[in-house]
């Protein structure tokens, strides 16, 4: 079951709200701005309840509200299969205040309105339990508005100033800036970077003192100063649909993309396998008939494939071993970022998966003010319980297909949402028509980009 | 002065040739395929000559030879600045023998006719004289020819055997090689990945024997099968120029395009720094006045940029300091790829660039099969001093307006190249018109890519 309920705002140095257990919570807490929605997900491996989802749909507090670029409101829908919520999400607006000057890290208390406003919609895809995902969906947003207010001088300025207190002690240090090309939105990304890093510290020590384990990966999308950013740790997506255009907003960071990286810190730090797996990789894994023999293998340094012949400590586990969605880093993780995870080992072992993990988003910047917005123009975010069984070109092509007959229906997002949902339970919907399933659990926003119809779609 | 010659064909395993001394070559040594030919390059820093070059065409020995694709022939002309040939080039046919399976690395004497034939072209821009350079262009092609030759059973299956041998130990073999999508051009690619390294080994071996020092980039492109291969390691660069298209072969490494792949390495062992240098990159190198303030900086994790509060290791000059084509690693080198460099450490001090170095290029495809190739379609590569002055969209100017009208002129692609290098050279040709000047060696190769015209064209 899905139910909306608003949380206080939770700053970095207050300590967190336990984690909730899982399950409807009908008591609204409200507070003041930023509101954020947290919708409730469900747990993966329940394969029977997954074919008949009882999704309800939640509306975003952001509704009406203006978003930067004038957008109408953003919606989430869930499709609660079980009773553990392991996919988490959050959204709502992102108040960003001003710190005076020579104030060392006071903030200007008679002054506490706002000073730069932006919208933020974020997803988290659990592991291990739903304990990481709720912090961060508790906490993510808090350390983001953190990092820009240390440094909104630098984002409302014409060019980031070298200096942020904007004295300028060598005359030609603008122009040092300027040959950097640094931008506002190097500040913005390099906020969402470290937000990211801040938050999985946070939840270290938060699962650590509670005695918790899990991890989440994390996709969130920033609207800030007519820009969309999208910070991505995981394997969830987001796209850009357009009436002429899919463009993809993220990208996906498992065992299988990262696989350079991961072999790389193998060879750097050998003992972290502890003697348990070997960094090549094969097509499959070895075993003692192949001694001798000549197979196919990679290195840390190879994109191509070559041969070798096969050694015993070839023999050991792979430190990547399966194929696409089932590839594994040290048989344990699907994913190669996220947050959390700082207590997770090898089951039976010693041996820590967290040295080999990167909290570190990558971070897209999509300039809308650039775009000439369509009334259908729309960003789809969704964890990877959509993404294993709908394309990008079927979701988009979903989209396509639903919007244009319905702009005068003010719930169009939010059906859009809940369609992408139904779209992964092997319904026969007349669109995909392909009865494809998704057994794990999908979490979408729909978030249109187009000023047109706000108010007029507004229930 | 640009002289052609023909070198013998050297083999890993045999000494290399004591690297020539630059200056004309006059007398060549006819020997058995692949013949190789190495334009004659003149090093930096000659600026008053680089005005008034005396290039004179060296023709290929590639010309006229059937490439797999059928392409007429290669061209190659150098700048000739100064007595010093820092740019080498080798380029010729690749004869890839078999060898007998179970022979234990023994080549089946007694069928000593090539099994497989491509065709390669390199270009070797070295810095620190011309021995690193003169080596590579001595010595890639064997470690490449030798590398395909240990890999060829799988060059020429439909799919790459997981064992070499062919024999098929567990029956799903060929299904687990298919779900890893390992195609022959990987075994290419593995290929080329490994010759960079083991020439840079022999170099190093090479260069510390003889009491010499330096190192070079590496752009190599290599034909074989219906694909061209493009790798890359170091500034040079190529481009693939159609009638309607631009498409870039290669990417640039540079201690700015490879910042956070260097920062991470000093982060994991900050002892290569020595404690001279600081990790961190700020817009300009830092003084005591910046003390105390808070300056925009950025470590190894990020893309974007935050500010700090500069301390005292702050002021420490930076690992990458400068912009652009200014840009030094440890205030030493311009390329963070290439060959070479085994002893060459940060002047006056015991600090070692080699660590941050990588020998492994970027390898792309180009399915030639795949074009709809015109007659004019070309890839041009050349060294950093032809990109240092004309834009990629410049130079497919220069090939979109002079080939068109001298299709029957069999020198059309000598006279490209040379063009090229004379639009470099601050010349109003009436083409770029802009007059501007390279004073760096450049070298170009011009590589149709169509067959027509290959007979008609031969002189």
């Amino acid at each position: 079951m899905s139910v909306g309920w608003f949380r206080r705002r939770f700053l970095p140095g207050e300590p967190l709200p336990a984690p909730r257990p899982p399950g409807p919570r009908a008591s609204p807490v409200p507070y003041q701005r930023p509101r954020f929605l947290r919708g409730s997900c469900s747990s993966p491996g329940a394969a029977e309840a997954s074919r008949r989802p009882d999704s309800r749909p939640v509306r975003s507090p952001a509704r009406g509200r203006a978003l930067p670029w004038n957008a109408g409101y953003a919606e989430i829908i869930n499709a609660e299969k079980s009773e553990f919520n392991e996919d988490q999400a959050a959204c709502g607006k992102l108040c960003i205040r001003r710190c005076e000057f020579g104030a060392e890290e006071e903030w200007l208390t008679l002054c506490p309105e706002e000073f730069l406003t932006g919208h933020y919609w974020a997803l988290f895809d659990g592991h291990g339990g739903p304990a990481a995902a709720i912090l961060a969906a508790n906490t993510l947003h808090s350390c983001l508005r953190r990092q820009l207010e240390a440094v909104v001088e630098g984002l409302v300025a014409t060019r980031p100033p070298m200096h942020l207190s904007g004295r300028c002690i060598c005359p030609s240090d603008p122009q040092f800036v300027e040959e950097k090309g640094i931008k506002a939105e190097d500040l913005v990304i390099g906020a969402l970077e470290s937000a990211f890093q801040e938050c999985d510290e946070v939840i270290g020590r938060e699962l650590e003192a509670s005695g918790q384990v899990g991890g989440c990966t994390a996709l969130v999308a920033v609207s800030l100063q007519g820009k969309l950013y999208v910070a991505n740790a995981g394997d969830s997506r987001a796209i850009l649909v357009r009436r002429d255009e899919i463009r993809p907003l993220s990208s996906e960071f498992t065992p299988e993309t990262e696989r350079q990286r991961i072999q790389q810190l193998a060879f750097v730090y050998p003992e972290l396998l502890a003697g348990e797996f070997t960094r090549l990789e094969f097509p499959r894994r070895l075993k003692g008939d192949d001694l001798g023999q000549k197979v196919l293998f990679r290195d840390h340094h190879m994109r191509g494939w070559s041969y070798k012949r096969v050694d015993k400590s070839d023999l050991k586990y792979p430190l990547i071993h399966g194929q696409g969605r089932q590839a594994r880093l040290l048989g344990t993780l699907a994913v190669s970022r996220g947050l959390g995870d700082h207590q997770l080992r090898v089951l039976d072992t010693n041996i820590q998966l967290k040295p080999f993990l990167l909290s570190v988003p990558q971070v897209t910047v999509l300039d809308v003010d650039q775009l000439e917005l369509q009334e259908d123009d729309v960003v789809v975010m969704a964890t990877d319980g959509l993404w294993d069984v709908l394309s990008n070109e079927q979701v988009a092509w979903l989209v396509r297909s639903f919007l244009p007959g319905n702009q005068e229906d003010p719930h169009r997002f939010l059906k859009l949402a809940q369609m992408l949902i139904h779209s992964t339970q092997g319904k026969e919907d007349g669109l995909t028509g392909e009865g494809q399933v998704s057994y794990d659990d999908v979490s979408v926003f729909v978030i249109p980009l187009h000023s047109q119809g706000q108010d007029s779609n507004g229930p």
